[in-house]
């Protein structure tokens, strides 16, 4: 009998990171995938994730409305203990063998309590990570109460081993987030016009040659401050005075902040080379990337995706503080001179090559290849 | 200023675990405490620990009513979540400086995630130690999320370091139910009739010299043999024929098989030596152990104040399973042959010598010190 | 196509109210049942009223874990909040062309905002009817969220009209609840042991000759005093020195107080002539009144079943103030001298003709039949 | 001692509506103004009501994020059903002697849920009205749940005392909305630049002798359609050509298709001749109005406010059917050219005289003055 494996994704960013692991489950001949979107990937400001993974050819087993609007630290908290509620009945109904969850936002915690709480075996891609913020408690929480443990790579695996978990339970199997990225190094040909494609508002260029991509959300223990910090980053982008492609950033704790400061910022300052989207297929956005001479912000696509791709970023503060990276990444602080600063070394410097230390490109064949012969079970115990 | 420290206590046993340290959290002159009381300790037909609390001398900030009814699985999952939703607001109410949650209870989850989700710094009590079931997966889970941790002995200090947490963050306290011990044995004395002071029903004994005390709760990766599990315990018990004052479970999911199987057991076998209670104050909880021949079931209070109070232990089942344990421990599986002959064997060697693996009588006030002066803050990392 | 009904049934007496029409839908060639089982009828401690509707070969759709524990008023508003959130989850899962709520139990208002909310036509069965506490306030705003309405009586109807609802859709069905009675005055033989049948606890009699039945609830509106509303009618019954039926409350705000008193009554008084029992099928508590000297207490089956069986009743306190009734009923207060007085009456005067005030037996019938062929549609507006 | 009067405000027009109560209640010596801001009153993308109402001096005693995002059927039922949980908590804590409730919206059932179910006297503003959409079902089953009904009119009255209110409970206070439109009537100068005052986004002009004012927001039970609808508004406008102010709508099921109409309509028709607003304080607002040659949309502002001011209104669609209407109104179906030709009658015709339909311009005073002195209880019948 095959074994039923329900992933739970929750955000736009989440879809990207296991893109290539649903559609090797949904190939496997002893394997049915049974897909649940939740939070903000059912939500139209944030990007709608639902409609780009259906026009994926992915059939949604169940929705979930769990956000809890208010954006605030109470209300991502509300939103989480929603969550539970519902997912838990969501569960209770699909009856899955296997619950798959990914990384470490806030709202994930509601997919792991859900599954660890109703006795089917926990998998959690991407532990194991460093980086700052509520993100990384989260992270290696959920990786306390997961079964099976499908790292990005050898230095991961050593820290969720070394958190006491069963060493036949941790794979190192790469991000598949990268296979995406593997995909596009074949392809890289920017082959769409993305203004055309994808609206979004703000100002229309003659030309794709010289661009650069923004993206940078706000980092929840921090939100006061979230305001202040992109009004800095939108400065040093209305200053370098090139093309620019900018991303409204996912839903958080803080995120009006941010969201705020770019309306004001775009009223006020009417920067004139700036266009904003709210999101694109994982791949389209992995090929404007590609072909952009700088990312900026504090995306981890900067650090997972762009290493393998080879795209010079500048990494914004401490969202990504303590991750493995490449040579393609400066790390800066806050401050709109130094971001200047830093994407004048990458223009000068130009592209990178291809690093795999966040995998090889076959990440999700690998994790539809485990899911459906690791053995299930969902007692476990510290390793020491 | 002094230090806002809020204690959630949500259940019976978790009063006893923790009675010594809001004691000197009170008296403290640097700290105030603020008490919320919550899920099953609110209940009646767990023993109103609440009741228990207010009598102590303790007042009580909040209530927060969490558990949703059904006793299974899926409403143990959502009982944390709605726990989340209620107890986001309470600490947003209260402002504490520092939370403060009890052992590995399912639904202390529901603490852990509200308080770090709104950027409270939490405090741990009795992490690092290992069992069997889901508690295993929330103990683990609940250090991951916490910034301060209370353990109780130097093999669980070793465990939570070796988990990546901070040397600076991990204090061996000793566990705050020792120290009720601790009183206890100084004043060991039987000085209050148990039915006439609790209630409760069945049995009437003559006399109270020799007897025995059961306290078995379901295990919740097993539920579904909660009820037979419980028959065996109750078929070597009558069979023992010694005066037993046995304790109803506390609320999990399974709760309705282990009471149910008492219930039913009740009404077809008639038992002639068995008083059953729902709670007592936990001073006279101890000093009714205390004086027993033998404590049988699958309580943590057989391993951990039964160790400092010499009292022989039959622990039944996976419940306990990889906790230090002292020589006053034997375990047994579910068996009601094997459980009689284990009481037989202690009977025939009488009480044990005081051992403090899990502390000395002193952790109430460690931590209460602790509390007034160790550095305040949210953010973490592994330490690796 | 088959219209889809979706019955949402939340307690034991409501299956009782519907259970004829439920027959009756399910055999209808158009109609195709969904059946939602909610609240305290999925709870072992108020008489597990799944089971039986399980075992009386109906399929369960979905269960809707809701009750928050605690059996206060501010638990009761959770739990009805609860069941919005968890059964708009269940309709919009189920598509149902109509919904059906029974009567005015607090948590019923959660299943008229559910639909409603949704678009989804309701259907009510029993609004119009006049009584006190928090139901006289459910019960009407039911019939303001309601779309068809099934009454009782004419007056009931005359009530619904004059509160501006569209003649169209209120239709005099009677009860269903008589349905059962109608079937039972056919076959009223007591064919059943109660005791070997339903176990429960307490006096065994030796022989169901002259028996009376209880059963009494606590009053929301009043819930402070509901222990000591539930003494009087303890003492008088133990005075009374009849073999007694006594069931255990539903759940309300108040249980614990009910429930509480009934327990402490029975270890310190050990009254000799009550046996207590948690449910009974429909049929065989029917079968239980019929051959009855009296039954006692505040439930509404003494206004309504027990008019069509012609079953003494002595109706205690508010509960069922302002509904009609027949001469089958006497009211008292909450006086223990009062109520026996009233039984003596009753005992004198032995069973009464049967009273149709309730319906004529085939309720279940008749509302299967319109909700096959009613115009449905949401959109409604005050008919003044 | 003084009674506590908890007023619950859900929305931006919501605040509009009670205003003069809120000061006429503070300012009353027996009185304890207690004031509960909740869901899109707190919400920055609905105009952010709560930071106008404390610019406005009113201290907010609690905040309740209730929201579950998603903009569509089952999301509002979700967020009542939240609503309920988290305000029969606050409800809890600041024990008031009456709950105030404002008008229809969704979510004010759970303010009358909670109040009602905790046994606090519920107020009703605004009762016996009559609309289309889910909002006619909320408006009456709210009456069926309150104590005490405070009405516009005559006819709501009537309507009130219908639906068998007890009349010594209903007051014809008039709408404490035309309160505010009484003050503004006294000093009707534009004394303030829109624009400047409150950003905005969109055109921005020279003059501000002729301009229009649109507010439409979508209909519940219509919702798939709000889209279109708002287009043939769209249209419409942008072909008058003259100076308009736009109001984005607030938060229902279906926002996202109305915004989203108007968010796509900007994109592609870049209309020159429209200003958008989110929000501006209620006597502004008027101001505007009272200034306007003509309200375009569905607002009820159109239908009470308008009436008083005299200000032409075109009203499309059926939001407000059935609702009494001074000769200032205009209806209209959803069509471009029929809203066009309606806007051109009004322009050619201008102001018309006040007209008291909806108050006198006192009735937050009279409000306040029954708030203090009414019989305070919770217990009901109909009036039959």
């Amino acid at each position: 009998m095959s074994r039923r494996i329900c992933v739970v994704i929750t955000a736009r960013p989440s879809y990207s990171r296991i893109k290539s692991a649903l559609r090797a489950i949904q190939k496997h001949p002893d394997l049915d995938l049974q897909l649940v979107v939740a939070a903000s990937a059912l939500l139209d400001r944030y990007g709608n994730a639902v409609e780009i993974i259906e026009q994926d050819g992915f059939k949604v087993a169940e929705r979930v409305y769990m956000i809890v609007e208010g954006g605030n630290l109470v209300t991502s908290a509300k939103s989480t203990g929603l969550g539970i509620v519902e997912l838990s009945t969501v569960l209770d109904n699909l009856r899955p063998d296997v619950v798959v969850t990914i990384a470490d936002r806030f709202e994930t915690m509601a997919t792991a309590v859900a599954a660890s709480y109703t006795n089917i075996p926990l998998a959690h891609v991407q532990g194991g990570e460093v980086t700052g913020s509520i993100d990384e408690k989260v992270r290696h929480a959920v990786t306390k109460l997961a079964n099976i443990h499908f790292v990005s790579n050898r230095k991961a695996a050593e820290r969720v081993l070394r958190m006491g978990e069963e060493p036949s339970t941790v794979f190192v199997t790469g991000c598949p987030s990268v296979d995406l990225a593997a995909e596009v190094l074949k392809d890289p040909l920017l082959d769409f016009d993305p203004v055309r494609t994808y609206d979004g508002v703000g100002a229309v260029f003659e030309s794709f040659k010289d661009y650069v991509v923004v993206m940078q959300h706000p980092v929840t223990t921090e939100y006061d401050a979230a305001r202040q910090h992109i009004t800095e980053t939108l400065h040093a982008v209305k200053d370098l005075a090139l093309p620019t492609f900018w991303f409204w950033p996912n839903v958080d704790a803080g995120t009006d902040g941010t969201s705020g400061g770019i309306r004001a910022f775009r009223e006020i300052e009417r920067p004139s080379n700036m266009h904003f989207f709210k999101n694109m297929t994982p791949t389209d956005f992995l090929k404007l990337l590609h072909n952009a001479r700088c990312l900026v912000g504090n995306s981890s696509v900067g650090i997972r995706e762009c290493a393998f791709l080879g795209v010079p970023v500048v990494n914004i503060g401490t969202r990504q503080m303590g991750r493995e990276r490449g040579i393609n990444v400066i790390d800066v602080d806050y401050d709109r001179q130094n971001i200047l600063t830093a994407i004048g070394r990458h223009l000068s410097n130009g592209r990178y090559p291809s690093d795999q230390i966040y995998g090889d490109g076959k990440a999700g064949e690998r994790i539809a290849g485990l899911l459906a012969r690791v053995p299930l079970g969902v007692e476990k115990q510290l390793c020491y």
